[in-house]
Parts: C-alpha cells; structure tokens; sequence
C-alpha cells in the first residue's frame, strides 16, 4: 500500500510503498453454528481450525473432523473468511452448548473462571520423551526459521511458529499476526498428518512465551521449546509441570534455560 | 529464579539469576458472577477491570461501575487474582446474560460470529480532533516510553502503553505481559479520573498494532496511535474508517504514516 514515510534526520516526508501484514477474521463454524472468530493472517485456514479445536480440546483426535468446508453462500466480509467443520456423529458439538470460544490469540479461551483452567495433558504422551538436542544446534534455530519466514521479511509483522527435528532440520514453519495462530497452524497439519503427539520434534518461536503457547504445546506432546523472547513465569510453571524443556532469549550466542534442562545437551 | 544461562562462543554454561515477567490470571466478576479470565501481570488490577469493561463496550460511563472490590473468601490461584465489579442497579449483567468474554487479549473477545463484529464508535467524539504533534517529537517517545518501563528494563518480557501530550510530555505508562492489558489499564485509569474521551492525548505502544488495539483507541477517543512495531491491514482499515492517525515503525530514527497524516506536522 502507499504510505507516507518520515525520516528525521534528513528531515524528509515521501511517498513510499510499504507491505502489510495481513489481519483478517476467520469465523470457525462447527455443526452449522459459529463457534469462535479468530483474527489471523489468511493461509493454511484449515490447518488452524484444526489444530484450534485439538489444542482448545474441543475434540481428542483426528478422526473426531469428518471435513473442514469452505461454505458457498457467503456476502460481505464473510467471503473467504468462514471455514466450516463437521465433527463426526457422537463428537459433542460445544457450540450448541452455546460454550462459544473467543480467540486463539489467548489461552483462556472460553473460560470465565479461574477453576475451569485446566490444562490437557495428552495421555498418549506424559512427555517423559528422552528427546535432546545440542545447545550449539538451538543456536542455530533462530536464523533457521528467520529464513523459512517470507511474510516477515516483507512486512516486519508477523510471529512464526516453526518445527524442528533434534539435527536442526526444519520440517514445517507458520507464521500469522497471533503468535497462537502460528502455533495453531503448526498443530492442526501435525493432527491431519498423524503426527501427533509430536514427541520427536521440538518447537521454535519468534516471539514470547506465555501460558498458552506452552499449553499449546503441551497438547501436541512436544517436549521442548526454544523462544527467541522472554518467557512468563505462568509458562515456566506449567512447563516444569509437565516435564517440557524451556528456552528463552535464544538469541545473541546464548540462551536461558528455564526449565528441564536435560534435554539441552 | 534461578536458571541456567549458556554462551556458545565461550563454551560457558551456569547457573544465573534471571528475573521474569510475572503472568497471573484476573478473574473479573461482574454482579457476583464470574465474567471472564484474563492473563495479566498483577497490579492496577482495578484499572484493568474498568479498562476491559469500558473497551469492550460492556459498559458506557465511568458512573456505570459502583465499586471495583477484593473478594474476601478466596482460596488457592484465587487469592489476589479476583476483582469483583458492582454495576449501578439498572446496568445489564453480561454475565447474567451468559454472554461471558474471555481475554483482553484479543479484540474479538465473546464474539463467535463475523456479523458481530461492531466497533463502538463514542459518540462524544467523532475523532474530529484537532490534535496534532510534530514529528520530530513523536521520535523522541520510544526511549520515553521505555524510561518508563522498569518492567521490561528487569525482564524484557512485557509491553507498555503510554499516553503522550502533544508537547512530549507522558502521562501515564503501563506494562503488562499483554499488550491489550496494557492499554486496558490506560484506558480504565482515564475512565477513573474522568478524562475519556482522551481527545488531547496520544497513544504510544512498545509494540505492533493490530485490531483490537486500534478498537479499544477508538473507544478511549484517542486521535493518534504511534507504535514502535508493525501494524496489520485491518488495524489500518479500521483507524481510516475511524479517522485515527496510526503511525507505525516508529524507530530507527523514522516512521511510517499510515492513516491522517494531517496529525504529524
């Protein structure tokens, strides 16, 4: 889009051409009903209605979504910006329960009240993983996943979520304006993919680390994070809770270790 | 807390002292009921629930709220994260109506369908504000605003929102692990002490804009948003809609205008 840039020192005011970041509604339909509406970065749609109803815990496995549709007759703002999902039969459907989910850009989705947090702990996966990796292969993650992020580059606006195998080799990386939503994405195609729980992968973020990327996390199995920002101390609790290795500040040729440290060789 | 902190270039790994930002849930009741749960760092816990009341259009005035209290019978994660709000009789209850939120970090909070998507646009003020500020100050503000972050100085883990005179001058700053809290606590202290709509002020953020901060500006009255980071197209959308001036990249000595430039002189 054309912008107005302002440079200070040369005392200069211009034109210029700038790329955004794209922030458009999603609304997640689920049995016919709108369950949630999530601003994201458009892209890989069906992947984050997905991995937003595992990692929300809306379903328990693959199998419970029969089809993620795009609706036909949609007008207006709708267009483009609806995915539909059907839940196989059995499957409770939370939106008839009128238990309507706000935003994947929060972990606490939904719930009003400070008992209902309660975090999934996949049964399939006590993330007792003997999963490591060289703290010099970390080092080398930031840069990695810098380079597999093309939104980024062009707008300066958007987080990334990237997974990466124990050799420093990335498999997949997402990026959207909510960091959640990356991560989202990155859930969703691993439950499409069978790949879950994703004990032998560890999981690398452009930005932060709070309470509900490690929830998150926690639900896709993935025994390790490495952020390039800071963590909370709410995300450092429930990763030692849950025996998942946390790295912050991976950044400048060095790295906190929070917690489980173990897997950090 | 102690952690372990790793430098690659010299091969050194060891224990160190880390201070990190703290992350806690705000359980905000509305007449005895619980009403949302909120992911913040403690303190200005009050200003907050005001904040959020008033941003998300749950109420209308300052006059609305008749006390904003500390429980006293709370027991385990409630203690010190529960603020309950009584309304003036005649005030609806959202959380009577089970219409309940759900995080102040993200603007599209209790909304579960596109259609419902409506910013509130104050009618005391229709952003025809004459406010405007050189651009030269508007380069001083990021350093002012980060000299007023002695959280983020010690944790590099949370954000700020500033309000700014036209002349330079700060207001009021706020840090929080969210973004949207930050500006809640900005906007709940003005309702407080009687300042809305913030028509003379302007908001600087340490971080990207995207919709919902722009909506809860819009909400505050604020004429000019200037970001250190990236904005996304719908907060540009909405700012034009709204006749905000929103200003991003604030850094490096320029910025990007994106929407009324009229404001930057």
């Amino acid at each position: 889009m054309k912008i107005e840039r302002i440079l200070l020192a040369a005392g200069e005011r211009g034109a210029a051409d700038d790329e955004v970041a794209v922030e458009a509604p999603l609304e997640i339909r689920v049995g016919g009903k709108a369950l949630t509406v999530v601003m994201r970065t458009p892209g890989h749609d069906e992947e984050l209605a997905r991995g937003f109803l595992y990692a929300e815990s809306l379903i328990d496995a693959a199998a419970d979504i029969v089809a993620v549709t795009r609706p036909a007759a949609l007008t207006g703002d709708e267009v483009g910006n609806v995915v539909a999902v059907t839940l196989r039969a059995g499957v409770r459907t939370p939106a008839g329960e009128r238990l309507f989910y706000a935003s994947s850009s929060c972990g606490v989705c939904g719930k009003n009240a400070i008992s209902t947090l309660r975090v999934r702990a996949p049964v399939e996966s006590p993330l007792s993983s003997s999963f490591a990796v060289l703290a010099t292969r970390l080092g080398e993650l930031p840069e990695r996943l810098r380079a597999a992020q093309p939104l980024f580059a062009r707008t300066g606006g958007v987080h990334a979520s990237g997974l990466f195998a124990a050799d420093g080799t990335l498999e997949l990386a997402r990026e959207d304006v909510g960091r959640h939503n990356a991560l989202d994405k990155v859930i969703g195609w691993a439950l499409e993919h069978g790949r879950l729980p994703l004990a032998d992968r560890l999981l690398a973020v452009s930005g932060r680390v709070s309470y509900d990327i490690v929830q998150k996390a926690i639900a896709a199995g993935l025994p390790l994070i490495a952020a390039v920002g800071a963590p909370s101390t709410l995300a450092i609790d429930l990763a030692e809770q849950f025996a998942v290795t946390l790295v912050g500040f991976l950044r400048d040729g060095g790295m906190n270790v929070y917690t489980h440290g173990e897997r950090v060789i």
